[in-house]
């Protein structure tokens, strides 16, 4: 058995916003040589999460984060936390901050529809995202 | 060390429904001989998920879908997703598409009153769920 | 490759409350002498969870319990679970019962601001949580 870690480095570009990871995280693992075992994408921030979602059709992400500002916007009365971030707080615990994807013959083992997503909840900024890869 | 990957299939009944996969899931377990490890049950659909919740009382897949009803309705202006299921996309992501489950003597480490359920949120459908069992 | 469970007791003492379980988490995986590998909070109740979040100021889960108790408040017509807890299970299903963190060096390996929580959502009360270390 192995364990292999890999960083990755993401660059979010808005407020909030959903990045398909899925290739960077499909290559670190082809590189890994682990034909079997899984992955874990663990995101190290406290504002910004990791989802598997759609990504055929862009507007589906559109449609997400329309419904997370609309349920947790920006500002809530009775918010203490003085950095005005608290709603990203709240999302990163909702979608949370890792996701695990079986490996089989050297490839993820996702659905058709599937993608992997980081979640930036208050950018733009740089991200890092740890893979774990085991197998 | 082994990893099993075992399939399971899934009808559901409703647009939104909770179905208790437990007894199948704890079966493939069981069949796969590992004693101790960890089995992770991946919902590989953009639409659906996978909770840990009770299965004592009907009455709380009631209410927990009711919420997420009343929290997330089937439409909402703005949405531009135009297969109409924007409201299951978030909710996959809320609850999540998987859940991992340690193994100890062959059975399932669950805590007295949890079941695994497959949550459907755009059916009815077949759907598949992928087992990965590591031990 | 070994697979180490062990319990941990914690006592709640609100209906809402996020305890920090950091350092209980790091001493029992130092104690495993697993180095390299990961470690698995598991919550064997539901109407509690386990995530990841901010634990410098004390502010940020303020705000997240406010803002659950806004979205999930303890009382919503049409509950027909008559424990009174049906919000309860809903944030359990939200926040999940699970968080899996990698060890490196024999230690976690979490993100400069992150804290592993238990999420008492209907307490006070005696709980426990199941740690599997795997490496």
């Amino acid at each position: 058995m192995k364990v292999i870690n890999e960083p990755l480095s993401v660059k979010t570009h808005k407020r909030n916003e959903m990045i398909d990871i899925t290739a960077d995280v499909a290559d670190i693992v082809a590189k890994s040589g682990i034909d079997i075992g899984m992955v874990t994408v663990f995101c190290p921030h406290t504002t910004a999460a990791v989802t598997i979602n759609e990504n055929t059709d862009p507007d589906v992400t559109h449609d997400i984060l329309l419904t997370l500002e609309e349920l947790i916007p920006h500002l809530r009365k009775g918010y203490r936390h003085n950095e005005g971030n608290s709603d990203a707080h709240v999302k990163s615990s909702l979608f949370g901050v890792s996701q695990t994807v079986y490996i089989q013959n050297g490839g993820l083992k996702l659905g058709t529809w599937q993608a992997i997503y980081f979640c930036e909840f208050d950018g733009p900024r740089h991200r890092n995202v740890h893979l774990s890869i085991f197998g």
